[in-house]
């Protein structure tokens, strides 16, 4: 199944320069003679073309260091031809990034929140910190565009979220165009998740894999899902959503959602702090009853604590969500045959025992042929996954055959603004 | 995410002519004046290589009706350029069927077998079909390639069977060759299931979607997948294998894989007519305990038929085959976000009721988002979805980017045996 590409604009001297610029950015070519063998183009126009991107700043001419003869000249793509601004809003801390335009994240910044605030409070402070990062880190080259992420499903398409379960507020929000008319530039918007899974693609353990899934565990569970190289969103893009596929073995646990057995009713870390509480007011775990009775609540992270301790009905707990999330994803696994399945997450860092128990379990339950070269890891990314993924989201859209098209001719990726985002 | 495209053939003549035939043939030009506009080539550079693609026969004019003025040209892909052999090898059948080189089915054949035959005479018997269509049915132009559809894992890039569960002999057998030997073209091999989901994708309830799932309840259960317009055929090729997904509220009944409560061991064809047996001997249904006595075999389709009378166990017994597959379906609904569930295979055409529980359990069970508008249908195409999607496979890939450019300006397909497939 393939659908027609569009081709819209004309032009074969930008069909060149598009093409060009491609095979360099991607260090699929180094020098016009690559350049000549790759796009089979003349040595005279591509010679012609790369000086037109020299001279617009795109690429830079720099000289290898030779084992001898002539020093080979090498054509690069500048990093710093232009800045990215991104941000990873999840439902308690706001991450924002500074990334050049190869997507390597030059400064970060973060801090602790609350998505229920609404998107008018956490927007603002998203602006603020966005002002921070370039007053402490002052950059060349314009702003090439905004990626953003979101605790929720995101119609990619419009930038706006949709039916946010955890986003009293933020329904249809013009999340995108609260950035672009704020910085005239093309801004795209994605659930965390995925932009998550972007950034293991990148940089993180699924790099270059064209199949795998990256599975959130922290106070919700959620997934995103990289299908023929492609950011897998579905129809309404909500896909990913697996903290409400009903678990085997429920017991009858109520999810926010209004159904039972949810994997994040009885796995996620909402989940794990509500029977923390439970093991504590009933006296099976002396530890949490303490930490109860001082401070009148019990976290998922006390759980943890608790259970790295040696706590028994504290690891017990946990073994019973990781065992939960290992059925279901041994169930994906059959469905989606993953090369790799990363799992972060708050609870997901729990320990060393949590994430064998979701390795025996997916190999136990999944067929031999879908876990034969299944490799089933903890992210190393960690948080850093999110706003990692969102610049090479906003690359992505930016050097997209149709995009590249449209700016290019006008040297600025802002040309796209009111236009293409 | 997304990965480099290749440009393996250089030649900017080659580009326009690959250019021109993809847009004529795609419907989505048909004159001159249009295909300026859509290649943004100059007028002589069109009508050059529409000249050529014209005098090669790929591609033919003819005069449109008129409502008055100069009657206009259309051009048109020419059908009976060369024409496609495409076998769907089945589990208990196969079918095979001459095409035209736009999909188009021109003829169909088929015959009862079991795949546990093996290769040899599985593949002997296919030939024999072939023959016989070539023979009932002569065409014009040359066999431009094959398409193979298997009852199991294929891994795509060789065409060969991969640890078939239901397919002794097969394992790593060279079905590509085997086909491409004897005739000397390309040849391309894929899952049954596959190969039907794009059957649906082309002539089917799911025309032209990007996200949807095909689901065949058979003697087995087994799905097709559609991401982002692409077949996903996931990491080692076995994606869509729902059947052994472990379902809630399983009794322990051992399924072929060695595992229990996998969905294809309770809900299948097979559980089906085995628990029939069952209903037969314990005497809870007397119609299947007379079709026992007398044959002394009970089948799925003698169950469908004891149900549709208002047979009450057998009902029963279906409606938990539909309740524990809906069950499965809603999780990868969640998961996956398609626009449609198009369902077919034997068992699902058991009647309305069967359907009916489907559905109305992946409505229960789903989120609100990832059901607010999908379908879930019955697939109209029925058993022709083989044959229909092998034939738009073979297509997909002759007339994808890369294999198109290499044997178009030799002028037939079968410049790519030996070389691409």
């Amino acid at each position: 199944v393939r659908v027609p590409k569009q081709r819209p604009v004309p032009g074969e001297a930008l069909d060149a320069i598009v093409a060009i610029l491609e095979l360099v950015r991607r260090g699929r070519a180094h020098s016009r003679t690559e350049l000549i063998e790759r796009t089979g183009l003349s040595r005279s126009v591509v010679t012609q073309r790369v000086n037109e991107l020299l001279a617009r700043g795109f690429l830079v001419e720099s000289v290898a260091p030779s084992t001898g003869g002539r020093p080979p000249r090498q054509l690069e793509f500048r990093a710093d031809a232009g800045h990215l601004l991104v941000a990873d809003i999840g439902a308690t801390s706001i991450d924002v990034a500074l990334a050049d335009v190869t997507g390597r994240i030059l400064a970060r910044m973060g801090e602790g929140t609350d998505v229920a605030d609404g998107p008018e409070i956490i927007l603002a402070r998203v602006d603020r910190l966005f002002e921070r990062l370039l007053a402490e880190y002052p950059v060349r080259g314009e702003l090439w565009g905004l990626g953003i992420g979101l605790p929720g499903p995101v119609e990619f398409a419009t930038g706006h979220p949709i039916s946010p379960p955890i986003m009293p507020g933020w329904e249809g929000y013009p999340v995108r165009e609260h950035f672009a008319d704020r910085h005239q530039v093309p801004v795209w918007v994605d659930n965390d998740v995925n932009i998550m899974a972007l950034g293991e693609w990148r940089d993180g353990l699924a790099h270059g894999q064209r199949n795998f899934i990256y599975v959130k565990v922290g106070t919700g569970i959620g997934s995103g899902i990289v299908s023929n190289g492609l950011i897998h969103r579905g129809a309404q893009g909500s896909a990913g959503d697996i903290g409400h596929i009903q678990v085997v073995g429920g017991t009858g646990e109520l999810c926010r959602c209004g159904k039972v057995d949810c994997l994040e009713a009885v796995a996620g870390g909402a989940a794990i702090a509500r029977d923390g509480v439970a093991l504590a007011r009933q006296g099976q775990s002396e530890r949490l009853a303490r930490i109860l009775a001082e401070r009148g609540a019990v976290s998922a992270r006390d759980v943890i604590r608790a259970a790295r301790s040696g706590d028994g009905p504290a690891l017990r707990l946990l073994d019973r969500s990781a065992t939960l999330v290992g059925q279901t994803l041994a169930g994906l696994a059959n469905f989606f045959n993953p090369s790799h399945i990363i799992i972060g997450g708050g609870v997901a860092n729990a320990g060393d025992a949590y994430l064998a128990t979701i390795r025996q379990v997916i190999y136990a339950r999944s067929t031999a042929l879908a876990t034969r070269e299944l490799l089933v890891q903890l992210s190393r990314l960690g948080n850093r996954a999110g706003v990692i993924g969102a610049a090479s989201m906003v690359l992505d859209e930016l050097f997209s055959e149709g995009q590249l098209a449209r700016w290019i001719d006008q040297g600025r990726p802002a040309a796209l603004y009111g236009v293409a985002a």
